[in-house]
């Protein structure tokens, strides 16, 4: 199998998980600060020109979407316990999942970090962060309030859901230098601890 | 089991799969147009302040997400065959489901109908609706051109894939009055045969 990441993107939490089953992988770096999801290359890949994809090699065609990547690792890698195996904890693992990357991610960091998707007019961008930051916010405090798990997402335990919600924290922390709310921010600390994510984190020449 | 829905909404896709199972469920109208989402009331159900949601009754709290619910609508509902079995069949799906719910909802019709989400000044609104409907053409065409199914998007059959392509060809062909590309539009036309299809949309009073 080889990721196609961008160092610090949102593909950080597929190489998370990949480094959580503990089969070998092979790494290919995309270019998006230089637009290399736009070359032929990279659009013979995934013509969606996103970041991550998972090429499957012998098992089949490249996969695409975070969700979808996510959760076919926790169903092929049933010994690494990626996810709950009952229909309904599955399905929490994946309400937690498509909320950050469906919601958190494009409203609260793609907004802040590219405002020039949501509005063509560069004196319109401060007010693009400042929409973006009050959505950060208030989209942590939502998780924060509804926390149901002990130090996981989940109250089964670690799950594909720590892998999304550890890349929002990241950036959040590390790429904003903003605080988090204190189950978050004790999560947080709880995943940069975990040998899988010290690795991936190392691999891709990221602050510790 | 209840579901919480707007008519039209994105919502109609989680509501033909509930037909598709055939099993027993109730619907309430939640009042999208007049802030329904925000009441308390609804906010007790869903801090997210989103349809659908789903009432899982004896089997849990309220499931949230459209991915997740539809997930959970299949694997909880293995005879209604909403979904492949297989661990990479099942991310087909989820694939397709997300790039639906994730891209092109949000960036082909959440920003044609409210633009305000994407721009403040009423002024750009046009030019909003316009990066919108590019990106609607935009997006079908990489369906079109990807298509790997035949009736269906997955080539296993009928999937939770089907119900989220439908609701944004709905909008694009009966809200907008656009056409699709040919397989789309065959898929289009397959769907409203369904009587699942037909049974949700005349519960939603919309037109067939």
């Amino acid at each position: 199998m080889k990721l196609y990441y961008a160092p610090g993107a949102c593909s950080l939490g597929i190489h998370v998980l990949l480094e959580e089953t503990g089969k070998p992988y092979e790494l290919s770096l995309v270019d998006t600060k230089n637009g290399g999801q736009f070359s032929p290359e990279y659009v013979a890949v995934n013509p969606k020109s996103k970041v991550p994809a998972l090429d499957l090699g012998d098992e089949g065609p490249v996969l695409t979407e975070w969700t979808a990547i996510a959760s076919y690792l926790a169903a092929a890698n049933p010994e690494a316990g990626l996810a709950p195996k009952d229909p309904l904890g599955m399905a929490r693992a994946v309400e937690a999942v498509d909320y950050i990357t469906g919601t958190v991610h494009p409203h609260a960091f793609t907004r802040q970090f590219r405002p020039h998707m949501f509005s063509g007019r560069e004196e319109d961008h401060p007010k693009a962060v400042e929409t973006a930051r009050a959505n950060a916010a208030k989209y942590f405090d939502l998780l924060e309030k509804n926390w149901r798990g002990d130090t996981w997402v989940l109250p089964a335990g670690f799950s594909i859901a720590d892998a999304a919600l550890f890349f929002v924290e990241y950036w959040h922390v590390k790429r904003v230098g903003q605080s988090l709310p204190p189950k978050l921010d004790a999560h947080f600390k709880a995943m940069l601890e975990r040998p899988a994510v010290k690795r991936a984190l190392e691999q891709e020449g990221l602050a510790a």
